[in-house]
């Protein structure tokens, strides 16, 4: 039997829950109450999984306390029910012989169902990840963070920035139907213009709540013409939500009040 | 008492042994011969550590085994003389608040001297790293793979690639005097103009040997007015010199032939 691919796996989970919300599992002990990574995580995964289409830890926060913090991520993707997709957020990218190494830690160590990737070193740092034919590769396309402008809206080839032929070389090395691209809410005509040139692709789509980004503006401008395959990602809004023991009831009701807000959104999308 | 400053470490290191030459530490185990990295690490440091400049594990070959690899990476480190400075070639890259997690885990937890960066996320992506003033952070800027012409060469500002953008970028960021460039061997036109543009910074030069670089380009047009600050990068060439149980011996061979090479060819710079 073939695996699922992980569009059909993101799809279905979106569905069932009928979210577009995902959740950055991103412990950070000086926000949290005073529990183990794990249990913490643990709380969280048990009171959304019904609210969310997929969960994102991102690594620097378990490679932050080292050896004992990838034991936490390791048992943190175990906690995670196997219907829902979890997006190993490490922004890996290196030349063809090391990212084979990095997509293997992630895909078979790790077994996550999506990664996300670096674009600057080109197409052999992506290709390793794109030979998982069953997984999901994010190539970073326009980040959520000021930072972004430096290098990524450089006018390259025909005046057009670069974060857009990032996007058009997606398209082109997209022959397994693998590829989604990361684009910030924190620019919404950016995110406008990325989802027309690639109009079935997955974006993964951070930047709303802590970073300041318009949650209308991202769902609206984010989803296909099916009105999916958006993966909006809030982390400290829901997981902070409550700094005591009431942490992973709090974080419900923030991750519920999203789920249900979004779709409002997409039920006034006019077409 | 103030910690020594990355560069002098390595100036240091560089003088003492009379050498430019850095080995990669990827342990790959389809090459190796039949101990555990940890073993094999410690053995090629044993008998290479007065031959080279400066030592930078890739942190990928490590997380490809998980948690035990990140163990022996641990280990690895430990093992070093402490007058050797360590890269952790790891090419992280997230936005602010994620990339102090990284940092904290790169210069923290494993204690590296030094870390590689990737440069698309901007300048609130490196800043974090830039902040631990007696650290040493390599800004990816034209790297040694075919996929690197896909993006860094696209040509932004007054038609000037891209490559050359960061290289700028990173001379205006170096006010803690705690940076240097990436930059392949495999492009030697390339990096003779970085070094001009960036005459005092260390430069890590990796892609000679099982890439293909030209070494006596490399050295001659990596090196710095004083025909230092170049770190050349030989993984696989020492590293696998022999897949037997005398591969420290024959990696130690290499090595020295290599670190002789490099300075022949400096001694024949002229001016």
């Amino acid at each position: 039997m073939q695996a699922m691919k992980f569009v059909d796996k993101l799809l279905a989970a979106s569905r069932k829950n009928k979210s577009l919300l995902c959740i950055g599992l991103d412990p950070d002990s000086a926000l949290m109450p005073r529990v183990s990574i794990s249990e913490f995580n643990k709380a969280i995964v048990a009171a959304t999984s019904d609210l969310v289409c997929a969960y994102k830890p991102n690594l620097a926060f378990y490679e932050a306390l080292g050896i004992e913090g990838l034991q936490a991520l390791q048992e943190t993707i175990d906690c995670i029910p196997d219907h829902i997709p979890v997006i190993g957020d490490g922004k890996r990218g290196d030349i063809g012989n090391t990212a084979k190494a990095y997509a293997r830690s992630l895909f078979e160590f790790f077994g996550f169902d999506a990664a996300t990737v670096n674009p600057y070193l080109g197409f052999d740092s992506i290709e390793p990840f794109l030979k998982y034919e069953d997984r999901g590769i994010f190539i970073l396309c326009r980040t959520s963070n000021p930072g972004a402008v430096d290098f990524q809206n450089v006018s390259g080839t025909e005046g057009r920035p670069l974060y857009e032929l990032v996007a058009r070389k997606a398209r082109e090395w997209n022959i397994r139907d693998n590829i989604g691209l990361v684009v910030g809410a924190t620019y919404p005509q950016e995110l406008r213009e990325i989802r027309r040139l690639c109009p079935d692709m997955p974006l993964l789509i951070p930047g709303v709540g802590a970073q300041g980004g318009d949650l209308a503006l991202a769902v609206t401008d984010g989803v296909d013409a099916h009105r999916e395959k958006a993966i909006i990602n809030v982390s400290r809004q829901v997981l902070y939500a409550s700094s005591d023991k009431d942490f992973a009831e709090a974080g419900w009701r923030v991750a519920r009040d999203l789920r249900d807000k979004m779709n409002d959104i997409i039920s006034q999308i006019k077409g």
